[in-house]
Formats: C-alpha cells, sequence, structure tokens
C-alpha cells in the first residue's frame, strides 16, 4: 500500500488523494501541515529536500516527489492514463501547462486568500499579476473545453486531475467563474465521476503565513 | 520529419533542439520570435492557443505544445529516456520541478535581463522575487548534484536536459554560480555529451519588451 504524506488543504496534495480514490487505490496518508512547519523538519527534508508535499513512498526510502510525476506514476495503465503515445503526451502537455500557468497563479492566490487569515493584505501587490496571470490561463482551458469534454485523449484523464485541483477552488480566491462556461460544466463533469472524493477544505484558521512558503 | 516552430532565444525551445541534436533527429525548425509578435498572429495561434514556442507539429495539422512534453514525446524508446517505470517517474520530476520552481524564475529573469534592453529596469521589483527563488530552486539541484552525476537513471536523460536550458544561461542573468560548485561540474558533464549543441543566443537587442509575456 502506497504510504502518501500529504496536506489535507493543499491542491497539489488533493490531485493525488483525488486519482487514487478515482483508482480505488488504498493508501496510507500521513498528514504534514506546511503551515505549521511540518514540511521543514530534519525528518521529512531527509524525505525530501525541497521540502514540499504530496510526497509518495514508491519503495522502502525511495520516495517521489511533485504531484503530477506522482500522478503519472500511480495511475500507469489505468484508465486515468491514456494509451496512444501522443494522447499521454498530451496529457503531459496539460500537465505542465498547469504546473507553469495555473498553479502558481491560482494556486498561490488560493494560499494567501483562502488558506492564510490576512494574507490578501499581505500580498496586495503580487496577487495583481496572478489574478492576470491565472485569468490568461483559464482562458486557454475555457477555449480547449469549448470544444471538448476533457483535456486529453476526449475522456477523464490524469490532465482533468491535475487541471481540476486548483480551478475547483478559484472561486474561494476572488477568481470569478461566470464568464468561463465550459469550464464550470467541466468541473461538474469530473464531480460525476465513479470514485470521486472532494477536497475537504477549511478556510483562513492560520494566524500568520507571512514566512510560509507560497507553493502548497 | 518533425517539423518545430522554435525560437533561438528561447530556453523552452533550445531544451528541444537539444534533445533532437542528442538523438540525432533531423529536423525542420521555422523561427517564430516571440519578441517581435509572431507567436501573436492568428496563424500561429491557430496551431497553439497558448501563443507560446516551441510547438512541435506531430502529425499533419495536430500540434503538441509544452517543451518537456514535447521532450517526453521524441525522446520515447530512446537512451534519453529511462527505461523503468520509477525512473521515467523521477525524471517527470525533476522536470515538473523545472516548470515550476526553475522556469519562472531564472527563466524571467534571463527574458528581461538578458533579451529585452532595459529589462531590468522595468522589472526592479520582479527581479528580487525572481533572484531569491531562482536562488532556491539552484539549491535543490545543488543538493541533488552532491551525491549524483545526473538528476535521474544516473545518466543523461530528459531531465538533465530540461533543467539545463534555463540553468546554463543563469549567469547571464545575475545568477553567480560560484557557491554551486557541483552545478558547474554537471553543466560540462551535459556539455561533453556526443551530439551536444550550443544556444546560440545573442544578448540584448531588442528595444522594448514591456508589452510582451514573459514566458519564453
Amino acid at each position: 500500500m502506497y504510504k502518501l504524506y500529504s496536506m489535507q488543504r493543499s491542491g497539489n496534495s488533493y490531485k493525488v488523494r483525488l486519482a487514487l480514490s478515482l483508482l480505488n487505490m488504498p493508501y496510507h496518508a500521513i498528514e504534514i501541515d506546511i503551515l505549521r512547519g511540518e514540511s521543514r523538519t530534519p525528518e521529512f527534508l531527509a524525505k525530501n529536500p525541497s521540502g514540499q508535499v504530496p510526497l509518495l513512498e514508491v519503495a522502502e526510502g525511495r520516495y517521489l516527489a511533485e504531484s503530477n510525476a506522482i500522478l503519472w506514476f500511480v495511475a500507469n495503465g489505468t484508465a486515468l492514463s491514456p494509451e496512444s503515445h501522443i494522447e499521454r503526451a498530451e496529457a503531459l502537455q496539460w500537465m505542465f501547462f498547469e504546473q507553469h500557468a495555473l498553479e502558481p497563479n491560482i494556486g498561490a492566490a488560493y494560499f494567501w486568500v483562502a488558506l492564510v487569515k490576512g494574507g490578501r493584505d499581505l500580498q496586495t501587490h503580487a496577487l495583481e499579476d496572478w489574478m492576470e496571470r491565472g485569468y490568461a490561463a483559464l482562458q486557454v482551458m475555457e477555449n480547449h473545453l469549448k470544444g471538448h469534454d476533457y483535456f486529453a485523449a476526449s475522456r477523464l484523464t490524469l490532465a482533468d486531475i491535475a487541471l481540476y485541483g486548483y480551478t475547483h477552488v478559484a472561486n474561494h480566491c476572488d477568481y470569478d467563474l461566470s464568464t468561463f462556461p465550459a469550464i464550470r460544466t467541466w468541473l461538474r463533469r469530473v464531480e460525476q465521476a465513479p470514485g470521486f472524493v472532494s477536497m475537504d477544505w477549511r478556510p483562513a484558521e492560520v494566524d500568520d503565513g507571512a514566512s510560509i512558503a507560497a507553493s502548497v
């Protein structure tokens, strides 16, 4: 059984939990609250020098980091992974897009606006950039979804799971999805998949996030 | 033969050219100068709605975007792609790390400092963040390379090519690599690979980059 180091409120961690749930794969979850410094302990840094969750123990003492690499690893050979070489590459295309265009913007806004009490005031200037670039990423997604039900292989794949992670909390950190009808329909489509599990996060309850890295 | 839409001075484009050269794969390169708006024409946007290079035509009228997805696609089944499932996942781990920790920081600094004339003054505030986060990414790489010659599978793979793209120009955009001896040794190691080709870029020659997206 996989051992997953994860934070409940982290979108990147949630992606992996969602995939494992959709795949009906049992796993042992260990909660690492990065807002309380638990990813910066010597013990955790020995497992992942980047100090980030999620982290999957793939063999005794061997750890895999990066949410999308973990998704790719656990879904290999399953219905969530496209079969053809070109469709797998297209799924990866959207997963890389997610990590440089969506996660650094909506993920950062989610962290500071939704999770850190008072975080909005700490990040006023950065928030403007995150909103602008996050909306640009959402527009790229909307344009694709106007003509497709899913992001790759004409069915639910890893690419959808990767993109769902932060898109589905965008409305909790100031993004207005009313002008993105295809995205809203796609969100509901993902949520209807057998085995779907929600993120179950709670809003701002940490007093001071100023010293915490923005990447969750 | 592959048709590659690429910009000579783009680190993301260079990664693909480097991989194709190492693999001794012929390709037809079409120069798209994003600094002159060539990635924003209706013709190019029809191929890639994100308006980014590199872009690979993988079949008649079918295009693959995202440098690292393209790397993964062209290197499949070659010596640059690890054989085992876990080693492929570890290569992907570093490629996702590259796209959210290295490229948005060193890539952005390279663009504005090295390519755009006067860009440094336009981005004074952002540059501070890019330097801090870029150094943090370099430290993660340095720590890994202290105990490994390469990033995955104990040999030159896609992961090294992805990370080489912007790391090798870091010294051209204010990063000081003198305290990263393992990175400097690894850069030389990559450059000794048979088929290695240099990026062949030219510094700041564009007068106004203020309206150009930072992602190159």
